[in-house]
C-alpha cells in the first residue's frame, strides 16, 4: 500500500464549492500539483512553503477520528491534485466500508481508477486566467469513465474571473452537454487578510458572473455558485 | 383547466436555497399560504397587501417568455404554498413538454397528485420558531408518494433560528433519514432595507449555525446553506 502526501487534515467543516456545497465534511488535503494556476488558493499544496507528511491509510482515518469522533460521514479529499496520488484508492476503500462517503475534486489531468469508488467527482479544468493548458482528450477519458455504471456522481466547476473564461466554460459545457455544470465566481484576493474584503469583493464578483449568466442564452442549466467558505473565513487555511 | 393566482413572475434569476441552490430558473409566485410563518420573507403572498392575478397557462407561459426567451430551462414554482393550487398540474406538464425542468418548494400540508411531476421538490415544514404545527401523518404521506418510480428528486430544508428549531430538524431527519437533509440559517430582518446589515447578520447566523452542526453528533450527511439571494440582494422583492 503506498502512502500519500497530506499537507493538512481538518474539519468537521462545510464544503464551500460545486455539487457539495453545504456538506458537512472532513478535509484530507494532499500535497503536490501538475498544475501551477496563477490564482491558485492553495499554493501551499506545491510551491514548497509547505512540507507534507506522508501517511498510510491507518494514519489518516485515526487522525480524522481524533478529530471527529462520532461526528462525520462525509470526507472531501482535496490538493492540490489529488489525482497524483495512487494510495488514496486504499483510503477510499476504507473509509466506504465504514459507510463514509467520499468526494474529491481534480482538474481531469491524470486518471486513478480509485476514482470510480468516490461518491462525488468534481471535475475542474481551469480557464485561461490560470495560465494552464487543457487536455481535451484526458478530459473525454475521465467523463468517459465516470459514465460507468454503480459509481457515483460527477460534475464540472468552472472557475470565472472574466470573459474569456465564460467563453472556455461554454466550450466545456457545450462538449459534455449532460454533465452537471456548476460556475463559480473567481477569488481575487488569495493573499488579503482582511475578512470583510474577501466578502465583499467575491459577492461583487458573484453579482457580475449570476448578472452576466443571467443575460446569456449559452448558459440555461446551470448553477452559479460563490465560494461559501470564503464568505465565512476569508482566505484562512484549515477551515 | 383551472386558473392560478399568480402574484409574480421573474427571472431568470438564480435560486439561492436548498437543493436547487444556484440554479438559474424563472421564479412563478403563487399567492395564498395555509400558514402564518412568525418569520415569513414573503408574507406579501398571504397578508392581503398584493393582489394576485388570475392566470392560464398560455398565459403564464407567454409572459415567462416574453421576459427571458431562450434564456431559461428551469422554472420554480414559489408561494406562498403552491401545493394549494390543482391548476399548477396542467402548467408543470406544459413546461415538461417544453423541456423545461420544474422545482417546487411547499411546507408539505397539502397534497397535489402534480407533486410527481416535478422535479425537484423542497419539503419545508417549520420548526417552533414559526409558531406552526406540523401535521406529521400528512408528512410521512408526502414523503411515501415522493418515493414512486420515476419521478424527480425530494429533499428536506429546515429553517433554523435557534437551539429549539434544531431540535424539531433532528426529529424530521431521525424520521426520514434517507431523504436528503438541508438546513437553512434563518433571516431574523425580513422587513430590514439595509442590504450590508442583512448580509451581515445573515452570515452571522450561518457561522451559528455551521459551528453548531459541526460540533454534533446528531447530523453528520446534512448540507448547511445560507440564503444566497439575501446575501445578494437583501430583501429585495422580485430578484
Amino acid at each position: 500500500m503506498k502512502k500519500v502526501p497530506v499537507l493538512e487534515i481538518f474539519g468537521p467543516t462545510i464544503q464551500g464549492e460545486g455539487m457539495v456545497i453545504g456538506q458537512k465534511t472532513m478535509f484530507v488535503r494532499t500535497s503536490g500539483c501538475d498544475y501551477r494556476c496563477s490564482w491558485c488558493d492553495s499554493a501551499f499544496t506545491w510551491d514548497g512553503s509547505q512540507k507534507p507528511d506522508m501517511m498510510k491509510t491507518d494514519e489518516i482515518v485515526d487522525r480524522l477520528n481524533d478529530l471527529a469522533p462520532g461526528r462525520y460521514s462525509h470526507v472531501t479529499i482535496s490538493g492540490g491534485n489529488p489525482a497524483l496520488h495512487e494510495g488514496i484508492g486504499h483510503l477510499v476503500q476504507t473509509l466506504k466500508q465504514q459507510g463514509i462517503k467520499t468526494a474529491v475534486e481534480t482538474q481531469g489531468s491524470t486518471w486513478q481508477e480509485w476514482m470510480l469508488d468516490i461518491d462525488e467527482v468534481t471535475l475542474s479544468p481551469k480557464p485561461p486566467s490560470s495560465n494552464m493548458k487543457t487536455n481535451w482528450q484526458q478530459l473525454d477519458f475521465y467523463v468517459e469513465r465516470l459514465k460507468e455504471e454503480g459509481k457515483g456522481q460527477a460534475s464540472f466547476k468552472i472557475v470565472i474571473f472574466d470573459i474569456e473564461d465564460l467563453k472556455y466554460a461554454l466550450a466545456v459545457h457545450q462538449r459534455y452537454p449532460h454533465v452537471p455544470f456548476f460556475l463559480q465566481a473567481g477569488n481575487e484576493d488569495v493573499k488579503e487578510a482582511d475578512d470583510q474584503s474577501v466578502r465583499d469583493r467575491l459577492l461583487t464578483k458573484y453579482e457580475w458572473l449570476v448578472d452576466t449568466v443571467t443575460k446569456s442564452e449559452d448558459f440555461n442549466n446551470v448553477k452559479v455558485l460563490p465560494q461559501l467558505h470564503a464568505l465565512l473565513w476569508g482566505n484562512k487555511q484549515g477551515v
